[in-house]
């Protein structure tokens, strides 16, 4: 399958992740240009910002995500108790162009650093992710699109070829099917245009261990999959390459998590996205489909179980008032795990052998995920 | 460079890790052997184990390394007590063995699951991974040379060429220059031959972020260096690879940590190893050098810093008293850490714009260090 993300101009390669920047740096600019405009006039300048308060926060049927409503707030020079915020949100687009203009990266600690080193008075680290998030709302773009990238590494292997658009390493490209133990997704990766996919669906797992019984076992050719560990809660710019997997190549996504309300939650944000996260589009994956371990695999397959910890508990309280668990297989395992009050491991399979996993559970849940 | 590890025998190529896992193989064969030559005699088997209690570690200046005194306890079936942890470290053997025997790998936790599913008894798997300390402490190997790999995942970038000797990928060769998100190194990487090197030093990195940061400024290019990311403590198998490119490449090795009283300690675990791990020897790197951030850093460097929490309180406490602390630049640095109470980040360079860490702070303490 060749890649759709890619179109050509004119017999010219024009690269998706180059549109996206255009586009953002152009926000970027009619941001500026409204500033200057303002003082040119001798009005006192004004940025619209979306509500991120909760109460603005509403579940988008047609998108299937978590979206901000239409309530907006204005941050104006004229309130000098705005003057701070406004400054340290005008910096930030400075910072995000440059970063888009040098094609250097950023996280959102290092961001933090720079601002400090030229004089932007930020109290700690969280007041500039907040500037950041801000940015993000206003734009309507992940921090990614203007390079600000999350430490966290997930990783990938299969049968993909990418070709990359980062500096220095632009229109190289490598198959992913090379490194049996898998390739970090840091801002090459996320960037990558897709150039051809042997792989017809992919398994997201949370677990490195059960990532490497997964390549072992070759589940990656028994069931041509491609195969991404995000190391817990996926971090936002895997989750967008599993958005892109689905979106442009057609591949169906399978989400295997632990069998407790971390787990669960952890596919839910993959697949409904966060709330927040619900002033950016698009990062989330609703085609998505959340595989186990179920609380109800814990009887079935008589698993090996852990005692509930207070944070399971706390967890599990939440997630039973959650909208987005009111639907089955949420509800119904939501449910099964308040009864049952003890978790199990995505390895606990290994009781049967260490095969288990890809060669019984594995062609049980997909036949049973697909006939439904 | 050419590889070091690799031995031709009459024309035929032999692996290292071939060798390491024919050894093993032997010593648990011996071990099986011997229990069963004292049922054949009538006698009761016995196991003789290394004493791994703090009493009998010492600091060995031959290895500068910790390791077990030569003080041993004998493990009898004549002992009632004894009749428990003697069929379970029997069992870890042979399940040992099949790893090695059949190529697969496993993990502390998938050990544990599978021991529950052939009705072994252990009461958690805190007891299981001790069990896998003692069969360690009897081979003199880490569990990584009988398969069972930890869950976390280091990663490396650089001029590199390396060949695997896992099944499935078998003589296979990647070019570690060809991703620059990075590799993650798990049990494919761990056990793969050297076969070109074109870096000349090593660059050990606790944070994701920096290691971005160095791929992103060419440090690799610029100071002919391989990049690893330990994500924090490194991973026992990401040590062992270290120590190999320092033993095999004859590579130089800096390590670059967080100016706190933990990037201390993790510089201070690769280097001389932990007491934890002084039951194996050859998994510390004594001659790779602690580069920084140091505490004096934050002074000379007027970097941004943050109050020590009551971790960075204990753990400071902890080294001060620790001998592996009491020479300099350890000592120099701990007590200035007492002066300061304050701690800074690897990402804190940043407030000289994102270049300087590697454009500035690098060629410094490099120059510094090779002077000494």
């Amino acid at each position: 399958m060749s890649a759709r993300g890619t179109r050509r101009k004119a017999g010219e390669l024009v690269y998706q992740a180059d549109l996206v920047k255009k586009e953002v740096l152009e926000k970027l600019q009619d941001l500026g240009r409204r500033v200057v405009e303002d003082l040119r006039r001798k009005r006192w300048p004004s940025i619209e910002l979306p509500l991120r308060t909760t109460k603005n926060i509403v579940y988008d049927e047609k998108l299937r995500q978590y979206v901000l409503g239409p309530k907006r707030s204005v941050r104006t020079l004229s309130n000098i108790r705005h003057v701070r915020p406004f400054a340290q949100l005008v910096w930030l687009a400075k910072f995000a162009k440059q970063l888009l203009e040098t094609g250097k990266t950023s996280t959102l600690r290092d961001t933090y650093y720079v601002a400090l080193g030229e004089q932007i008075d930020f109290e700690d680290q969280s007041e500039s992710d907040d500037i950041i998030m801000e940015l993000e709302s206003i734009l309507g773009h992940p921090r990614e699109d203007f390079n600000i990238f999350p430490e966290e590494r997930a990783s990938i292997y299969g049968d993909l070829v990418i070709e990359y658009t980062v500096p220095g390493f632009r229109g190289r490209r490598i198959d992913l099917s090379s490194h049996p133990d898998g390739y970090a997704i840091g801002p090459a990766l996320t960037t990558a245009e897709f150039v051809r996919c042997g792989a017809e669906q992919v398994f997201v797992i949370e677990k490195g261990a059960v990532f490497s019984r997964f390549v072992e076992e070759g589940a990656d050719r028994k069931f041509k999959a491609l195969l991404i560990h995000t190391a817990g809660q996926s971090p936002r710019n895997c989750r967008k390459l599993i958005r892109r997997l689905r979106e442009e190549l057609n591949l169906p996504v399978y989400v295997f998590t632990d069998a407790d309300p971390y787990g669960v939650h952890i596919a839910s944000v993959l697949i409904h996205g966060s709330a927040l996260s619900a002033h950016i589009k698009q990062i989330n994956v609703p085609d998505a489909v959340w595989a186990g371990v179920y609380a109800t695999d814990i009887t079935r397959y008589k698993l090996p179980t852990m005692r509930f910890t207070e944070m399971d508990e706390k967890r599990l309280s939440e997630l039973l008032v959650d909208p987005r668990y009111q639907t089955d297989p949420w509800r119904r395992e939501v449910k099964y795990f308040e009864k049952l009050k003890r978790k199990a491991e995505l390895e606990a399979f290994s009781k049967y052998g260490l095969e288990f996993i890809v060669k019984d559970f594995l062609p049980e849940r997909l036949a049973e995920l697909q006939k439904r």
